[in-house]
């Protein structure tokens, strides 16, 4: 991309074209200043075909704030958008609309309530709430979801993959098959989510770690091709990298040649003092040959170098991988969990592309506006009765259970007292028949969900580091039942509406449903 | 994302870490420039699940050579370079090798060969070749495969999804969905292959193309929570926007609500003497609801008027919703072919994130390297033996037959008189006994497909429009056999070897083996 094509798209422009047309319809009709509520919130977990997740990790809070601070329409989108031409020819936005994008949009004009980064997430449960002008929440709908759909989605890749992994190290691989400038979002919310290292050099900088990688099938090509063989490569990288000797040893054939020529090198560093790190894996049947290749390190004396696995790696692959190791080491005399936690994973594609589910279905809806300065909730009814909206201004809150489990995330309206509520009630989002009542003792403690981070013009919220993200996660990992972890078919974690939020949404939804058919002259 | 982690993960440090680390082993060895070739090529089309691509479009070329300028080691990047540790705490990077990376490191340096954007291109056949300094042509892998997989993969899925259109317009409507600033790519891809606009306003403006887009249901909702209605809604949006009215009609319901509000705006419209544009349907069963909106709208004299379909649409969500109007439409008097001329198609997550297949297997491979002024094929044996390369100094042909289609691509040695040679003989790249002789005869015309890109330090190509490409795209369409356009179970296009290159292939893979078999003591 070109860094001008880069400007125009990532700054005020990275919106669609239709929150511009709205904005200056509000403008013209007096409403762009009316203050409105909207919630961003996601639908369902990513659903990847044969498996999908129990729970999402939260990603892009942080990068969403340093938009907001580019999101300027400076003289140079104010000309753009004058250039802009109606069908007939005329001018698209009028002079009068641009004047006040151009002196009174301020992004800080709005209040910003959020869940913090690396905190699980459920479905329907706002993450991002925008309380502010109408016309401003409406512009920066587009730059909010596509900076925190795709984070949440690859954090939520990574927390599976990484918890596949029964706590080894995960590297982020793939910069390749990314989609271009997105890896670097995507690189970010990986190491939020689970992956410790990326191979992305220019993106670990950015985010303080150290980019991880050896060397690729095309170094010991390059020997080959030059008469000299697999030997000759692994000697010259151990030369020059004595202290971080990491071997790829599948280019010709990792059991007759990759390995034994790897050990060569290993036991010619050894003798020079030096500790050899690892041997890397990237094709054939990961699960037998990192066995095997385990076997021969042990034997020739080196039984703590690591084994990496890489080559089109997911959560599934590598709990398959390990079933197998754990069902087939020991009858080559090798420990299987001696050797799982010698293994280090490396995920490309499959990481950064979420396959199977490439893309969080999360919206971005308008559910108050305020009216001489009393707040409506607004409802878009939908046919499917789970895409009604939750109405209203809200409040989200966490519940645990007595063994400190989560065990519900409960919507509520502004100002319910919650935390003193007993028996507190909680409705299923749309059937009427589903509630549970929990009394005081079955509740350990309460907990708020959104922190407020722009608040009357100032941002009041000071970002964690992505080592405190990752520690957020960890604990509310820890926080959630095994049933809601699993990678298959996990349980569905509870989220509810307070009794009073239920009564609200019926409530609209009777009478819009009464205005429609009078209107509908049904 | 901040402006400087945009800065550092978008120029030189867009790569792998072990491209540096093999770079610095080069340098150290003396083979840092030492010419080598390397070709861009992807091993299969895009595999959707269940259906998948005969063919990609190109894209991304003009996109690498923009990355190409901004590669450039500047003091920052040696800086943060040098400050990297070996796991003793010593430099990782030497200062001899910075120096080098500082000073010489040159992208110009490179020969580029390339199939122009917009061109088709398949499976196997070198996209991208380049030529030039080992350890230049290593560094740039990543960007280089960054750049293009994703363009490719976007290109080639609007290339399909305009195909089910039938040649209405379609417009990118996935900024929302996007993968972070990956927008900015995936829209200019989307251009290339398919979509006539997007609704992408920065984006759009980058390259050259006037955004599209109306109003959501979201400003509806706003009418409706200030006790107004629908009907002042779409009035609103006729005042302030009378000759691009385009009217969302199913926030509250489509047909008894929706359509008869817009006809009452788009009637008002016309007493003005304003052409009203169209409506757009975004939920619900497209097929029948767009079958029924046409019938009121052609009742109340508004025929031309477009109708606007989203909400989920793919290649075959818009097949089957025009099967189901051909099938459906006359039982309510509304002319099917009439109906899908009116059509306008906007299509968000399934093309920007191709849905079904999220990367391209894009690769890029080390194929010949020069010693004492010799090329040296060289190979990478995969026990998959469709993995195993097709080595050398390579040239890439598309031959046409009588009926003006491209009957095959072929791949030869550099060399070799393809024009001249009769019979001209194909074979199958992995399987001996598949090959195909054709005679003059038979033979329209042969084509080379790489042009020169970047000869001897100096760009020698000029980029063409997106336009243009599109009618490269358009042109190389048409010259496929309708098998191969296929939205499901294309037919398979031959891509062929010449006989010299099978020849070279074999003996190298002989030659392999025997190597291995010794060194490896079988």
């Amino acid at each position: 991309m070109k860094p001008d094509e880069i400007k125009w798209a990532s700054g005020a422009l990275m919106t669609d074209q239709y929150q511009l047309t709205m904005a200056q319809l509000y403008y013209r009709m007096g409403l762009h200043e009316t203050m409105a509520q909207f919630d961003h919130f996601y639908r369902s977990n990513p659903d990847y075909g044969f498996h999908k997740a129990g729970y999402c990790v939260n990603a892009g809070l942080e990068s969403i704030l340093d938009w907001l601070d580019q999101a300027v329409f400076g003289p140079a989108e104010i000309e753009y958008l004058r250039s802009q031409k109606s069908a007939t020819g005329g001018q698209l936005f009028g002079d009068d609309f641009l004047r006040w994008l151009g002196h009174d949009f301020d992004t800080k004009a709005i209040n910003l309530f959020a869940m913090p980064e690396g905190r699980v997430v459920h479905p329907n449960v706002p993450i991002h709430v925008v309380e502010g002008p109408l016309a401003i929440g409406q512009i920066i709908e587009t730059g909010l979801l596509n900076t925190a759909n795709y984070q949440i989605l690859i954090a939520t890749k990574a927390a599976r993959i990484k918890q596949s992994t029964r706590g080894q190290v995960l590297m982020e691989f793939g910069l390749r098959r990314a989609q271009s400038l997105g890896a670097i979002a995507g690189t970010r919310a990986a190491l939020i989510g689970g992956a410790d290292f990326s191979s992305n050099v220019g993106a670990s900088h950015a985010f303080g770690f150290p980019p991880k990688g050896t060397h690729a099938h095309s170094m010991v090509q390059v020997f080959m091709g030059l008469g000299e063989g697999e030997l000759a490569a692994f000697r010259a990288y151990a030369d020059v990298y004595p202290d971080d000797c990491m071997l790829l040893v599948d280019t010709i054939d990792t059991l007759q040649s990759g390995v034994p020529n790897a050990i060569r090198v290993f036991e010619e560093l050894k003798r020079k003092g030096h500790r050899p790190v690892g041997i890397r894996l990237d094709s054939g049947d990961l699960a037998h040959l990192s066995i095997l290749a385990a076997k021969m390190l042990n034997d020739a004396g080196f039984p703590d170098v690591s084994i990496v696995l890489s080559n089109d790696l997911d959560e599934l692959v590598i709990w398959q991988i390990l079933t197998q190791i754990q069902e087939e080491a020991e009858r080559y005399g090798v420990d299987p969990e001696k050797l799982i936690k010698r293994l280090v994973y490396g995920v490309g594609t499959h990481l950064i592309t979420s396959t199977g589910d490439p893309a969080l279905d999360g919206v971005y809806k308008l559910v108050a506006i305020c009216q001489d300065g009393k707040w409506i909730p607004t409802l878009k009814i939908s046919e499917n009765v789970d895409k009604t909206l939750n109405p209203g201004n809200k409040r989200v809150w966490r519940v645990y259970d007595q063994r400190g489990k989560a065990t519900a995330d409960l919507i509520t309206l502004q100002g319910e007292d919650i935390l003193n509520q007993s028996p507190l009630e909680l409705r299923h989002p749309t059937m009427a028949t589903k509630r549970r009542s929990l009394c005081r003792e079955e509740i350990d403690h309460v907990e708020k969900l959104l922190v407020p981070v722009i608040l009357d013009g100032e941002k009041v919220y000071e970002s964690p580091t992505i080592e405190q993200m990752r520690e957020t996660r960890q604990k509310d990992i820890d926080h959630l039942d095994p049933g809601v972890l699993r990678i298959m078919n996990p349980h569905i974690y509870h989220v509810s509406l307070s009794a009073k939020l239920w009564d609200l949404k019926q409530s609209l939804i009777k009478k819009a449903r009464d205005e429609n058919s009078v209107e509908g002259g049904m």
